[in-house]
This record gives structure tokens, sequence and C-alpha cells, in this order.
């Protein structure tokens, strides 16, 4: 099988809403393809995949230095010896002539041509990727997952009343586990908003909070501090992703359970956050995003790290990545996935045509990620699909 | 002054030549202009920079994210307050809505714009870049600086012949202080090819060796062994930049200097460096490449983090970077600017203008960083300059 063209389209992400790291006005998104010259009941057979939200789309860097690499590569060297596509040999062959070091945007793009192989090869198998994942790497093969309802980002009017209107929709909907911003406005006002989802959860109902990475030390103590009286399932991103000495001071500090690396881009990053950052598998939650961190063939490597580390997989809850998460999280036996609040922002239309109940999403048997079960799928994949 | 355009050219470097690492078949470099509003003799003051090769061109990334946000932005809001514009406000701009974290290709665009801003800044004024660097932040203002002559990679045609030949040419051209490549080959050979050298130098001349970062944690003891009986000025990358603890173990083994810091890409991983590598501020070498870690502006974060940890400036010898890094080797006081062994390379091109004598380089007076002295200039900006 060859491949004959990868298509990226950069998807422009207008949102009114803000976390207290960035402006996301201008924010975009890659939706990429990966066409071969196999056929897919008269088609060809195509991979397809989509970035993880938040850090700018990557079709530059793709059409500059990976594309053109995987085209000019010998079908032989990503062949799996059985007529189709390899996504590890397609990720080495992207990888080719790479230097060490350096994991911001290439982790995404290559994460991106990852998620369309497996995608690819997961359809070529007529299996849906939860299930070629776990049948490729010997792990039980599982359709229903953990998954918490993200967002809460703040409101110029009426925020709180917005903010429990649309956690008692996700709670309608059968959401159990919630996570809401910090660090925008200021703390007594947070710890308000903070109550007032509180006051609205059931019992065995969990409530998160994400500062972005952007507190100071003395204002993540204080934050840490504030909060540490509130049955809180985690505090996110309290510090910056790369103070490791940072996170170790909070962990020895304060209790409560802290979320972070959804802003370290790869293996070599995920071991340092582990080796420095003190922080305890017995409780902590590593947020490493799939796409965003060079794809499924890195994860691994991360889950060999962890695993070296004493971690357990159930700590793992993968930032966003949408349904190339989900059936991460299945196949691999991860804790949780994220998806939206708001079911009709981006991420919420890629993840809403999952069925949820009682905290947990059922995926789907469709062959291939699933992404085409999104309601945005066409609208998203026009341009990148032949 | 308002910037009108942002141009860049993407230059195919072909070279026959290898390291450790990679193959530079495909290697690129970026050359950007900067174009403003205001005159310079009739024609529109510009300020260029070019890549430090490497890491791949970034001018896609540039295009698709940086150029349009500078060229978006009120003018106001990178201006210096007196009818020029202010490197360090071009960069707070260019940087509006990026996220913590990610220090890889981005921070190689960034490191061009600010290349081209400072050069820009400093035509303005009238004054070399290192004489703008020294009075800017308070500097003595020096253009003589210590140079060292980096070459030595593998032929496969009487290889050592040819080693010996070019650094014979270089010692003639008036180095004294040189670098060769390991791990191309197996360790005796290399041993053989770092004799050929030693017994080359003349009293008060110097080799260091660079591994490239590709040793596995054996060949690097392996390698540190068969070398600590040798007068080496360091040892570079003997291990791969990210793994700290292996730093610190090679630390805590060989007393040979180690250099290392070429493929960390920002302050924050600068200070993780410091913080957990082990390195010793009486020997080792420190190897940020300025061009590609988002440059000046966050050079100069760099230099404070490593006072913080007790190392002096004259522990730093940035990678590459041509005349943008010579400047700032003189403007901020530092060890020693790297050059090349072959004049007749791209590197060794850009570099050649400067007059060489016993081991020191002279800094030219033109205004601005003085690429246009270099005689590779009218091709390598021949399509960004207007």
């Amino acid at each position: 099988m060859r491949i004959v063209a990868v298509n990226e389209r950069t998807i422009p992400l207008s949102a009114a809403s803000r976390n207290a790291s960035i402006s996301f006005d201008a924010m975009t998104a890659s939706a990429i393809a990966i066409v071969t010259d196999a056929s897919d009941g008269g088609k060809p057979l195509t991979g397809i995949g989509f970035d993880s939200v938040g850090r700018y789309g990557h079709g530059a860097l793709l059409r500059e230095r990976f594309i053109p690499r995987l085209l000019a590569a010998d079908p032989g060297d990503y062949a799996d010896g059985d007529g189709g596509i390899d996504p590890e040999k397609v990720w080495a062959v992207a990888m080719r002539n790479e230097k060490p070091g350096g994991h911001g945007e290439r982790s995404g793009a290559i994460g991106l041509i990852d998620a369309a192989a497996f995608d690819l090869a997961a359809k070529r198998k007529g299996l849906p990727l939860w299930a070629y994942l776990a049948e490729r790497y010997q792990r039980p093969a599982v359709n229903v997952i953990d998954i918490y309802a993200s967002g809460g980002h703040y409101r110029t009017d009426d925020d709180i009343g917005h903010l429990r209107a649309d956690i008692h929709k996700a709670i309608t909907r059968g959401h159990r586990r919630f996570k809401i911003k910090i660090g925008g406005i200021a703390l007594g006002e947070d710890i308000r908003r903070i109550e007032a989802v509180l006051s609205m959860l059931e019992d065995g109902m969990t409530l998160a909070v994400d500062g972005n990475g952007t507190f100071s030390r003395d204002t993540a103590f204080a934050y840490a501090e504030a909060l540490s009286g509130l049955p809180l399932a985690w505090i996110e991103e309290p510090v910056h992703p790369l103070d490791y000495d940072l996170h170790r001071d909070m962990a020895e500090r304060f209790p409560s359970p802290i979320a972070t690396g959804e802003n370290l881009f790869s293996a070599d990053d995920a071991r340092n956050l582990l080796r420095y950052g003190g922080l305890r598998a017995d409780r902590d939650i590593l947020q490493f995003d799939i796409s965003l961190s060079y794809g499924i063939v890195e994860y691994r490597r991360i889950l060999d790290i962890m695993s070296d580390h004493g971690w357990s997989r159930a700590q793992c809850a993968p930032h966003a990545g949408h349904l190339l998460a989900f059936n991460v999280v299945a196949g691999f036996g991860l804790g949780c996935a994220e998806t939206a609040i708001d079911e009709n922002g981006l991420f919420g239309k890629l993840t809403s045509a999952v069925p949820v109940g009682d905290g947990r999403a059922t995926l789907s048997d469709r062959a291939g990620a699933g992404l085409e079960t999104s309601p945005a799928f066409s609208e998203i994949f026009s341009g990148v699909l032949q």
C-alpha cells in the first residue's frame, strides 16, 4: 500500500471564551487525511486525524517538512508485511533526520500523522481503534470509559448563572465529573464559582479546577491553601509546566491532587516531570496530550516511563484530544478521558456523538477512530477528503 | 515606525558531510528581513537575520503564525518612544497568545524575528550590534572575541588526511581552538582521529570533541573513560540533551569538561539543566543556541538564570549562530563563539568576513549585526530584501 497524498486543512476556531493563559480568538486546529492507493468500498482507503486544540494548527510544518518526507519515502519502509501500512513505521519515516530535543510544534505535526495512520490501520483491519490498539498491544478490549466534562470558562455577563446552567445541562446529559477554570479572576471570586458548582453536585460527582499553568509561586500557594478545604478531584496546572521544582514544592505542602502534563510534549519531558516534579503516584494525575506529543507511538513510551517510575495507567487523564484520546483511554486502559461541558463547541461536537451515561462513554464499533461519527465531521474534513 | 513586511526565504543546505545525529542532505535554514516604512539612505530601513543551522528553516511557521501577528499589530505596541522599534516589544508582540512550554520550532521562528529586530534597531542607532547591546544593557563595549573553529565531520575517503589538512589550513588562518566530531565511527577509530589532531597542535591550542547527543549511557561512559587521558577542552553533547540525570552521572564520574545545551531551546529548559544536570560551574560549557532559543530577549533570561545558579558568562559558548552569536558574545561578555573550520561551507562563509588572528575575531564597526559583510550575503538574502 502506498501513501499517495496527505491533505491538511487548518480550521479557525472562533470562540468568545478565554482561559487564564491565552485568548482563543485566533486559535486554529488541523484536520489531516492520509490517502492511499488501496480501495475502501470504491473510495481510496483514507486515515483521518484532528488536532488536539490549544497550540494552533500544524499545517505549515506538515507541508514544509513532514508530508514531503512521507511522500518521498519508499512504501516498503512503512509496509506492515500484510499489504497495509504500519503506523509505527510511518512514524519512524516521518521522524527521519530529526534531531533529539526541541519538543514543540513538531510533536503536534507528527501526532496528526500518527493519528491518521492509526485510523487507517484500524479501518483496514475493520476494527474500531480501541479494539485495534488492544489487539496489537495485548490489552483487554474495552469499549466503555470513564469521562469528565471540561469547561467553565469565564463569561462577562452573569458568569455564575451561565456556569450553573452549563453544569445542570451536563448532569442531565449523564456527566458525573466536571472541571472548571480558575485564575481568570480574583481568588475569592473563584471560590464562589467553585462553591456554586459544588452545591449542585450529587453523591459521587466530582469537580476539578484548572489554572492553565499561569500562577506565580505565591499565587499557586494561595490557591492551594484556599482550595485545600474543598473536596476537589484535582487542581490542574497550578504552575508553569516546566518548573518541576515548583511542582515538588506544591506536592510537599498541599495534599490535594495535582494534575499536570498537557504542556509537556514528549517522553523526554514526561520522564523529567516524573524524576523531578515530586508528584505522588497515589493521587496525582498525568495529562500528557496524546496528539500534541507525537501521537500514540510516543504515548506508549510515556506509559513505559510511568511504569518505570511506579505509576499506574489509572492516573492518566489525557488532555483533550477527543475521539483519538477516547480510543487510547479504552485501548490502553487509562484512567479517564476529557470531554466538553459545552456540547455545541467544536470539542463538544467532536465527542457528543458518543453516548454518555453515569459518567461513562460507550465507544462506537465503527472501524477506525470514529471521527466520522461526529456531527462536525463533514464540515471539518471537507477539503481534506477526496 | 511601522513594520510593513516580513520576508522569509528558505535556503536549502546541501552538504555531503554528516554528524552522529542526522544527515544534512535535506537541511534548510531561513533568511529573514523585517522591512519598515522608515528610510535608510533612500531604501527602506530593514533588519535581517539568518538561522542558526541544524533544526531546519522556520519559514512555514513564520508565515503561518508569527509574521501575520506582527503585521496585524498596532505599531504603537512595538514603538521605542524615539521613533524606532524596540526589539523587546517586537518580541512580546510576536509571542502574544502563545502558551507556556513546547519549546521547539517556535523558538527558532521567534529567534529569527528577534535577530532581525535587533539588527534593525542597531542600524537605526548607527551602531554595530555588539555596541548596541553593550550600550543598551550596560556592558563594556568590546569588539574582539575568543573563537573556536568547529568541523571535523567524517569523510568516506582518506578521512584523517582530510581532517589534518583542514586543521592545518585553519591554523594557518589564525585559529587556535578546534572541535571535531566523535561517535560516527568506532571508539578506537575516533581516538586515532583525535590523536591525529592533537599531534598537530602548538602550545596553547586546544581541541574539543562533539558527540551530538546520540550516545547511550554505556557508550557515553566508554567514551568518557577512553578520552579522560587526553587533554580535551570539552566533550560536547555526550548524551541526550534532555536526560539531566545522565548528565549528572557523567559529571560525577569523569573530570573532563562537558559542553551541552544546543538542543535546549528556552530559559525554562536551561534552568532545568542547571537544576538537575549536575554540571560544574568551574569547567563545564553552556552552548544554548541564541537564535534557536527565542533570540537575544530569551538569552538574557538564560544569563540571569545562570547567574542565579552561580555560573559565570565566561562558561558560555553559544552554538553556531554566526555573526549574531559573535555580536552577543562581544556585547554580553561571553566566553567564546563558534566558527567553522571549513571556510567554504555556508557557516564558514557567514563568518569568514571577520578577521581572525591568534584565536580571536575582530568584529566590524558597520551598523547592525554585519551579515552584509558576508560573501554569502547577496546570494542568501536575494528574495527577502526589497
